[in-house]
């Protein structure tokens, strides 16, 4: 079938070849590509392609095609073709080279790639797996510290660091770790089991990110050595890894925060309709979820909407249920945030609330004082609002008061038990936080109305 | 007036003389030891003293007894006085002393104290200079690597980091940089000249400490070197110090968007009255704008009050509110992150808008179809609320869909208009958005009921 596309390569006429193989699919150009026996008439074949068809071409291809291929490539071909291929080809490609082939692949790759082949390789997303690197120096423990520097000589300009070494058995199990400083620093005939640090901080690939971020900031290091079930070295997670953890796990609470399902791609990048979809979900329970409000309000009916006191108590719906909401908000931020940075634990609970309650009342005294000189004399004075009297602005202001204190103590207790409940407390912020608040608060503001106002 | 005590020095009856001086103020003492002549007397006294009272003693006396004192102590003891010494009194010690000594002193504080001595010493918060480190490793130009090597292992290990090495010509201006990997990588006969990178990357003292860690993210360095007016080498800044900025900069701008004041403390060591003062001025804020909301009420309490959708529109108004409020707070925190993450600049102002149009749109169909369907199967069957019927739920979930889309483009614009008037985009996050939003849909919901509705 393929024999004139043949005998155009073994004559070298590329022209006509091109022209040839630019009318065939590309799935027909990998199956002559299988038939091409020499890895040279192979090459021909391959150079010949416009790049994009040639990257095309490389998926389709069974595995030892590839590895014939993949010798003769530029590490800036071999890029290109990363870059272009599926991820899911990719990883086939991956899985199925041998590990010099896979080592050069990955290293080419770009981060991004790496990261995706990495977490498509079995490591979940998040996991320190998904976000490390295969490119360390490893020692090992019976060597002297002249022919690690000679190692590192050779491998130095091919990993990530250099800075920190890991020291490792015949089985590859991680067993010490030291710096290029201690290795500089002393004598050259030392055996590195000698002068190795054996009590080391490492993580496995199944960590989650967010506690790699935190041996990062613990203990200040450069890079964190990765280890599989049997502590086996498998890679490194370097502090720009971390860095870029750090950003993400600070965007992830505030979108949270904010009732908003965190997005993974830069704001510009996403779609309106992953926009939409990410937001859509929470302001749709959170509209439900005003249904309790409406209740309480329909139910006040009668105290809302007649009698002398009724519009200035409608008109101070908002500045209720605003403040209650503010001051729940400040409280859960803040506690957030302190969990996410490890300095509040659930042991901590009561002290929290105990501070929040203090805090509150602190709060509650200036807001509501505040707030019933604002009624007698913006509402009452200048708008003239009917139902402004001492009694009123005492009454709205109690109400003020009481819901202050328990939008601290609510605000401050959500998040800690969430984390508890094994929940995530940023989930619990603000928006959920402001919807049981709501309703409290309109609870005390007309139980409170009803008791002294009518 | 001593006499008597300058003899028991003399004599070295050290216990006679340590009953006496602890009847002393610490001032006396410090008096006593400017007296004394030779610098291995006044070692005799101070190493009579207790520990703490010692140190109170050294930030008492001038400064040229703190230099004959200095050179005996030990790191130990040093680091004690200095942790001891309130700061201002440290700076003044810091900047009396010449420069081996301010090195030294620099080098055995914590790192807590250093960045105290150094904010004080002229950098302002916030700044490179504030954060910076003054242990680097500095090599000539003319050198030679294998003379570098020496000088690293002679000086290495009392510096933050040899990874990464700076190049400076005799003035102490930075000339290159290059990595301990270069250095170990090439010939030992090359000058490092000829190897370092003359493309530096540097912040100078009083650059912002944002700016700082974002020149780290972009290029993924383990230091960035710091630099004086004069382009002469200062400082550096190690990856964990911006590990840590990157964090307080999250922590403030979560704060800032849940209107509270940043602490600088962890919240578990900030004092109730602290939080209370950083909170009570949004609090009353808050509250206070909340007359606009209130104004927009009393004045359609002929709408609210009365007439058989009365009940109907007034137990809605949490629920439009809040929606507006949710959905503005999900466009301003996502925007607010995208312009600290540098994703997001003024020039996308439109693009923005235009998303965010769009995206509001679409949230506004789904979430105004389900309001609609909301008040006719719960308010209107279950709850029986009065007023219920296909013309009140169509304006209330018109009402809905205007003001998520107004919530969408107000919360998306105003953080990167405040960016652009140099204001903080984190302080226009939800609180005053709320408020702005809280008073345009009640207007709009006011307005239409009364055009439509009665």
């Amino acid at each position: 079938m393929y024999k004139e596309i043949l005998e155009l390569i073994k004559e070298n006429k590329f022209k006509e070849l091109k022209a040839k193989l630019l009318e065939m699919h590309v799935q027909d150009i990998a199956d002559l590509l299988e038939q091409t026996e020499s890895p040279r008439e192979l090459l021909k074949v391959f150079k010949v392609l416009p790049k994009d068809i040639g990257a095309e071409v490389f998926s389709y291809v069974d595995s030892d095609v590839q590895e014939k291929l993949v010798v003769f490539l530029t590490d800036k071909e071999l890029k290109y073709i990363l870059e272009e291929m599926y991820i899911d080809d990719a990883v086939d490609f991956i899985e199925e080279m041998p590990a010099n082939i896979v080592e050069r692949a990955l290293k080419t790759a770009t981060k991004e790639t790496r990261q995706q082949i990495n977490q498509f390789l079995g490591y979940e997303d998040h996991t320190a797996g998904s976000i490390m690197t295969p490119e360390f120096i490893d020692l090992q423990e019976g060597k002297a510290v002249k022919s690690c520097l000679k190692r590192i000589k050779r491998l130095g300009k091919d990993v990530e660091t250099i800075n920190v070494l890991y020291v490792t058995n015949e089985a590859r199990v991680l067993k010490g770790v030291l710096s290029i400083r201690d290795l500089l620093l002393c004598d050259e005939d030392t055996k590195v089991g000698e002068i190795m640090n054996e009590n080391i901080i490492y993580a496995e690939t199944t960590t989650d990110q967010e506690e790699v971020a935190r041996l990062f900031k613990q203990y200040n290091f450069p890079a964190l050595p990765i280890v599989d079930k049997e502590k086996r070295l498998v890679g490194i997670v370097t502090f720009d890894d971390v860095i870029e953890v750090i950003e993400e796990e600070s965007t992830e609470d505030i979108s949270k925060m904010a009732a908003t399902t965190p997005s993974e791609k830069p704001y510009l990048k996403t779609s309106p309709f992953k926009l939409w979809w990410n937001r859509a979900p929470w302001l749709l329970l959170l509209m439900i979820s005003a249904t309790f409000t409406g209740l309480v309000i329909s139910k006040n009916e009668a105290l809302l909407s007649s009698g002398i006191y009724g519009i200035l108590l409608t008109a101070c719906i908002p500045m209720i249920m605003g403040t209650g909401g503010n001051a729940g908000g400040q409280s859960s931020a803040t506690i957030i945030r302190g969990i996410a940075l490890n300095e509040i634990e659930f042991k901590d609970l009561f002290k929290v609330m105990l501070k929040e309650f203090f805090v509150g009342v602190l709060l509650g005294l200036t807001v509501s004082v505040a707030c019933f000189g604002k009624i007698m004399l913006i509402d009452g004075l200048p708008f003239k609002t009917q139902g402004v009297d001492a009694m009123s602005a005492l009454i709205i202001s109690l109400a003020m008061f009481i819901t202050i204190v328990m939008a601290k103590l609510v605000g401050c207790a959500l998040p800690i038990l969430a984390k508890k409940c094994k929940l995530d407390p940023a989930v619990m912020a603000s928006p959920f936080i402001t919807t049981i608040l709501d309703t409290l608060s309109l609870l005390v503001y007309c139980g409170l109305a009803l008791a002294f106002l009518i």
